[in-house]
């Protein structure tokens, strides 16, 4: 299944692919909206702050816009989707506190068990788009075993750009073909693919909710294939 | 104790603090040297290895190079130690072997048993002026469990510039005064006091092996003194 690699590390997309962003997102604002006597469809609310991620980072990755953290670009997302679902402008505390929601995620059932397998063999690390603090708050509260935090901000770049993936490996002296890029979404793994990397494609059939149906995977595009963490430690012998 | 401080992460000098660099050093290179057939004082050529690395790093605080790694440094210096001792000039494997001795350092032994119990509390992580690989082979190695790893390379200043530290704290999205560096050496404590972090002086006496004697804190200088990382978790409530 692995040959042609000397798999050292394994690489993970974090939103999606080891939280459930949407849940999590869905709660926090839910809770804040209560206390707030604030009534929306926070399920709509929280799809729309996610929409806007991908088009903020494309103002970095195209280089109309020098590298931020995407704890600063949830911010300003927020301010627009905030804006456009009438909910005030929150600010001080109650923005620090919608902001760093996305710190606060559920693991999907299987991660911690399956990356406390993995780590027995590979550094598992994050290669996320999620800034440093953002995903050092979220594995401590979740109990996450990461190795080593790398990703957007050690890469100064956002995926699916090369930069963010050579500069991940290169932080811990790794080739591209040293590393397995593990996520939930084929764009980013036709990226690192594209650069050597082996992929695991984890199924997350759930993220965008029960109205969103993932396209299936393309027979034989990744070096491996699993239904969790648990499986794809099975299938690589940890 | 910790009057005026809201201490959420530990920062951690790692060389002499939470490793035992020197015994380590001595025995990869006893062992390279048993395998060549080369025979040489270990201990010393491990303490000119180590004493270059001072020099080495102010040519980069002072600007007069820019930000490299300090396996690098390492590299650059073994050559020189190699040439002074009459050692030959490893090349190849041999250096990689060499170089890479300083991922392969044993942790005092209240360590891994101190540092798990601070994880409990507090954000840990090294604040060391070794490069992310480095750190992230030696954790792995010696089960150090970080929470995230910090230090040089992520705010690209080698110690005791204050980047160093600044970058470290800001990088998980801290003050300083939330931050407080634990080390067995002076100087690295001052500079940190220095931004407002709180500190935590822990004796390692035998750093520097038996003819070296450390000279004694500065009563009531530093927020903790501890003999071990157990007496600082005790200290701390952890």
């Amino acid at each position: 299944m692995t040959a042609g690699y000397d798999t050292k590390a394994l690489l993970f997309d974090v939103f999606g692919t080891v939280v459930d962003w949407r849940s999590g997102i869905i709660r926090e604002l839910g809770a804040w909206g209560e206390e707030r006597g604030i009534v929306a469809e926070w399920d709509k609310v929280a799809d729309v702050w996610r929409g806007l991620y991908q088009p903020a980072m494309q103002r970095i990755r195209s280089g109309n816009r020098g590298f931020v953290r995407l704890d600063l670009l949830h911010e300003e997302n927020l301010h627009e989707v905030c804006h456009q679902f009438g909910l005030g402008e929150p600010s001080g505390a109650d923005r620090h506190r919608l902001v760093t929601a996305w710190h606060r995620l559920d693991p999907w059932p299987d991660s911690v068990a399956g990356l406390t397998r993995l780590k027995s063999k590979f550094i598992i690390a994050p290669c996320s788009n999620g800034n440093i603090a953002l995903i050092t708050n979220m594995a401590k509260r979740a109990e996450l075993p990461w190795d080593v935090v790398l990703g957007a901000e050690v890469a100064q770049a956002y995926k699916p750009h090369p930069q963010a993936y050579l500069g991940s490996a290169d932080a811990i002296d790794l080739k591209p073909e040293e590393c397995m890029m593990v996520a939930a979404h084929q764009d980013d793994l036709e990226a690192a693919a594209e650069l050597g990397m082996a992929t695991a494609y984890v199924l997350r059939p759930n993220e965008f909710g029960p109205d969103v149906k993932i396209q299936p995977t393309r027979d034989g595009a990744w070096t491996q294939v699993a239904g969790s963490f648990v499986e794809l430690a099975d299938q690589l012998g940890c």
